[in-house]
């Protein structure tokens, strides 16, 4: 089969063997696969990543040990995890310490035709959401995962930092949840996504608002993200960091302690959550998709083609 | 009156004008303060600050509106809020935008022969409480703050980095609520003050143990603290913050996004349980008191005289 190999940096396409599945795993055809902010960070060489790339997809089960799954349309959770320790036995998976991470730590990734992942880990996509849009599942259900950690009351103020496809998906997922979200970006065509689900779209400019926020979500990608947040946010509130920078962030922690901020970091989240809003219509996917390549043209792929 | 005056670093005693009290303000004779991290750090000319040091104190009513208040031994929250903005009508006066604070924002510090304070911010001191020990009533309020902010489960294993003052009045804290705390210090006669409460000492290494505590509270002072903390605590574990570092600290904020860590600063807090903690004799303070300087040998009190 044809699948990409990203090794230090570098990105091409070979041919290799078709993987096998194992007991209790799932051979699946990946239809569509979304380039990912952690990809670019892969693809610049950093981490010194060696493999295959890709944990956003969607595909149809070709071998499965349950035989109702074959030919179905599925999406699956990245965290391949042990079943047998502490985390997996309180639902944690994702924290488990002995996982492998599809396309990140040590499992193939879905930047190929065929994937191999446990049945346990993928989910039915219900009728009516195409493929191209399930492929947004996995960093709607990471949005979504913010959310699991903080209650965010209906009717408060949001500000969402960053209008980048992690951005405009949490954006559009907490003002589904009630909030009143005004999201902060660089670009007005990426602001009009989530404006359509009634967001209040800024460009940032060289200023922002100064401690006006109980809820701020760094998404911004960027090292002087997770320091906006904080200026923004009021006294007693809540800073979730979604951003992952390479390197080291420099940070004034005395706004953090005198106004005794929470930061909270969020990462991976349930899919049940995403499929059910993308189900009912309240998220907005397809105007993210900014080009779509066939895998043999992954090489060719430029960097801002992440949707 | 005599008064120590601070002066971009410089320091010295003055004869200054007793001060006067306005309506619903109380004078008080100070009868010991303490030197706290953040006198050192003004003294080492941070931020400028030029005035009156000192915000740790126990003191008598001289004069008050409240006529029964004369005479008594009293200690002093420092902040001074508005009373008329949301955050004082919400019982957070201490976020009180508006607010001068004792001894270090606006408002004339207790380095001096009397003081002034408005009369709700003052504390009835139990007897029993001599007021030498009365004087830690401050910074243990500060350590009881995390117990108003998280709920640290009895039985828990907690680590406190630091053992510092503060660090010594959080073990000691979070031992009496029933927490397992261990110390990680670099002084084995500080680590015992808190190791006669319970607490386990531990002189701290080059490698301190790695995502082993659900709960980490870095009062070391230092710009390295957080980023140990950080990588003590286990994932969904919390962090919290209660170090005053002067200038930026750098941070890999990667293991606080991947393991979903939440970071809590934490400042100030109510003197209720410091006092109750206190007269219960639940947190041992004498031995911390390193030594006793007359008022008018404040400019030779050495830098670690902070008991």
């Amino acid at each position: 089969m044809l699948a990409v190999h990203l090794e230090y940096g570098r990105i091409e396409t070979r041919r290799v063997a078709k993987p096998r599945r194992g007991p209790g795993m799932a051979l699946v055809r990946v239809l569509y696969a979304g380039i990912c902010n952690t990809d670019l960070e892969l693809q610049r060489g950093y981490y010194g990543f060696r493999g295959r790339p890709g944990h956003e997809f969607a595909g149809e089960v070709v071998q499965a040990d349950d035989p109702p799954l074959a030919g179905k349309l599925v999406v699956g959770e990245i965290n391949l995890s042990c079943e047998n320790c502490d985390w997996c036995a309180r639902g944690l998976g994702q924290h488990c310490p002995r996982r492998t991470v599809l396309g990140i730590l040590k499992h193939p990734g879905a930047f190929a035709e065929f994937v191999v992942l446990p049945e346990r880990n993928l989910h039915l996509v219900p009728p009516g959401i195409p493929s191209e849009q399930a492929v947004f599942v996995e960093p709607l259900a990471a949005a979504c995962e913010i959310l699991d950690q903080v209650k965010i009351p209906r009717g408060a103020p949001v500000a969402v930092l960053g209008d980048g496809k992690l951005g405009l998906l949490i954006a559009q997922v907490l003002q589904a949840h009630g909030a009143r979200v005004h999201q902060f970006g660089r670009h007005k065509d990426k602001l009009r996504i989530a404006e359509h689900a009634g967001v209040v779209g800024e460009l940032a400019g060289q200023t922002t608002p100064a401690a006006s926020y109980d809820w701020v979500v760094d998404a911004t990608g960027s090292p002087e993200g997770l320091q906006t947040a904080v200026a923004m946010t009021r006294p007693r509130g809540t800073v979730i960091m979604k951003s992952t920078v390479h390197g080291r962030v420099s940070i004034d922690t005395a706004p953090v302690i005198v106004n005794e901020i929470t930061l909270v970091g969020s990462r991976c989240g349930r899919f049940e959550p995403a499929l059910k809003l993308l189900a009912a219509g309240k998220v907005r996917v397809d105007e993210m998709i900014s080009q779509v390549f066939p895998l043999a043209g992954a090489p060719r792929a430029p960097p801002n083609a992440a949707c």
